[in-house]
């Protein structure tokens, strides 16, 4: 038995790409330099742009005693994700959460550990489009202890949306800005009917010509924050549509915008799982191997990286630029460091890899390390950190 | 270290449930005939009940070149699960199913896998409702050589909606034959608009008087094959709705029956996902730990059931009663074992729990045990058999 490369999946918090790039602070590779010229590029063209993100439900259709927005995703709270999304766009200067009052402390700790930044609180009303028009308030000129200054166009997102992407939120942003709304539409996965009210079928929509009505949506401030401010009890009780709202009140035909399969909106208990592999998924695509680069087993290593490269991207270190090293041969002590790393989101484990002199043999052994690999890093479970396992 | 109960999961495959209260060879326990009795009452009042799957779709929404009926979940096909959801419910006499010609053999191939019954192959045609047709034709008595006979009520359900429960099966049936039709629906989970040619908002629908029509749905034979066999080639190209032919071609109004939110259709490779998660969760809530339940290590398995019955339920089996026991305490043999036994689907992993005099350090040593046993359950991925872990 050879002591193999510990298998070791990366943090959970991939951090926000987009942001560093606002920074000045950053080692500037080419890659980089050019995707800034392009972000400088884009701050030009985009307008003064703020989110308002309403997260005051309750998330009866869950099943489960907490809001659907603060339901932990591999222990992050699933609001989260979607600050981490709204954040990497760094052409939007402000975003405005709505929560309940009972919620408002919760959130500001979810602030404070993950480090968002650009955020405002305010207290949610008690339906969606009361949460939103709060949000509106705060970013309206006319409040005069509010710290945010009134955008050209504002995005109205969801809390529990968090895969949104930048270039969808570009194009609503764009087309606000043109047709004074936008939203993104998706095809109708099932038929839509109208029941009659002894509960019969009355009639079917045409699938072909309807849409869902999906978010993010963007609205000239103007446009949207009259709509709000016209609008009755009525539509502020019982509306669900911000679109709705801006044709009905300023006669503005929103513009829609045809969204990608990841804007769907996690309203089942199924949605959290979905929403668990996907970033799971997002988050283990690289592993790091360290291992001593000028041995023998450097080979080893290779045809390791030859196996997964089809699921992972691999990378070598050289175990003399590591802490540990020969220490970790030692069960006890894999276990302590990987209790010490885990703090740090870092799950650790080890991988013994049997190394024998026939060549079949061999490669099953390292066919069965990179299977065990595999599984690690993609299931991600704390629950076997520090396990020191054989292939 | 003492040795601990191996960690071992159940098999994937729970086995048809209702279909043993059809049998008669079946140990006959009091739950168990008071079960048959209803089983036996259901019986009188159901009409012959046949269900048609069309299964015939490419899965182009998926974004996999698999159709998404034939989408591996744990190594098993989605259909077996949505063919066992159907085989379960024993008065559904046949179940047609219309596949392409070129997914013929393989749908063979799952049937006999997986050891499905009452199946009928039909080839599908190039839409959904072709295939329905194909189906339906093969139920009517006038085919001469169909082994099938004609039902008084047909179930249409998707082979992509694999957690259909008897209860909603029951209720459209049992509304289909009092109304000719019936079908089950949801609310909508999104605001569905109707956009005009160019692209922008012409009206949006309220979202309380409309509904998501889902499946399954039910017919009186007579009714639906009426309808298909009178609609127009366009119906047969370009609809999607059953229940609109019905209405449309027999002027039957159907009956309306909420469903529970486990009918939905799985359409995007999140629903793959979900739908994983979902049956790996169905699949290991139970645990069996094989010990010497003579020895001193019982009142440890005491323990550790203690702190897993929150999310477990756990059995114990004495260890002499299995073919196993001394020899799993060395590692290669445990790899042999697990290597022979994966074979049956099962997923057997040794753990060894430190067993220390410090009352402190054991309860330490027993939680991290009990995590890892409930991670192994849960997470069910066949890349950690036969390794032996440590608490």
């Amino acid at each position: 038995m050879e002591p193999g490369p510990p298998g070791c999946s990366g943090p959970a918090e991939p951090g926000p790409r987009l942001r560093r790039l606002c920074g000045a602070d950053q080692e500037a590779s080419a890659a980089l330099l050019s995707r800034a010229g392009a972000e400088a590029e884009l701050q030009r063209c985009v307008p003064a742009v703020a989110a308002v993100l309403p997260a005051g439900g309750s998330g009866e259709r869950m099943g489960v005693p907490t809001p659907k927005q603060f339901c932990p995703i591999l222990d992050r709270p699933l609001i989260s994700y979607t600050l981490q999304a709204l954040e990497r766009v760094c052409w939007i200067k402000d975003i405005v959460v709505a929560v309940t009052r009972e919620n408002m402390e919760a959130m500001k700790a979810i602030i404070q550990r993950y480090q968002h930044q650009r955020i405002s609180l305010v207290e949610a009303g008690v339906t969606r489009h009361r949460s939103i028009f709060s949000g509106l308030k705060a970013l309206a000129q006319d409040q005069p202890d509010s710290q945010l200054s009134k955008p050209e166009v504002v995005i109205i997102h969801d809390a529990v949306r968090p895969f949104v992407e930048e270039d969808v939120l570009l194009k609503v942003v764009t087309a606000a800005k043109e047709h004074g709304a936008a939203g993104a539409i998706r095809p109708l996965v099932s038929t839509v009917i109208c029941p009659s009210a002894d509960g019969c079928l009355d009639q079917s929509l045409d699938r072909a010509r309807h849409r869902a009505s999906e978010m993010p949506q963007a609205f000239l401030f103007d446009v949207i924050y009259e709509a709000y401010q016209q609008c009755s009890d009525y539509d502020l009780e019982f509306g669900t549509e911000c679109l709705h709202l801006a044709l009905k009140y300023c006669h503005i035909k929103a513009k829609l915008v045809e969204g990608s399969p990841d804007l769907w909106k996690v309203t089942y208990k199924r949605d959290l799982y979905a929403a668990e592999s996907i970033i799971k998924e997002r988050i283990s695509q690289q592993i790091c191997m360290v291992m001593d680069t000028k041995e023998d087993e450097e080979h080893i290593g290779h045809r390791l990286e030859e196996m997964l490269k089809n699921e992972l991207s691999v990378h070598f270190l050289d175990c003399k630029s590591v802490p540990f090293g020969q220490k970790m041969e030692n069960l006890t002590q894999i276990r302590e460091f990987a209790k010490e790393v885990k703090k740090r989101n870092i799950l650790l484990c080890g991988l013994l890899i049997y190394y024998p002199q026939d060549e079949q043999k061999l490669q099953d052994s390292l066919r069965q390390g990179a299977t065990i690999i595999a599984t690690l890093i993609k299931e991600r479970n704390s629950g076997l950190v520090g396990q020191l396992l054989v292939a």
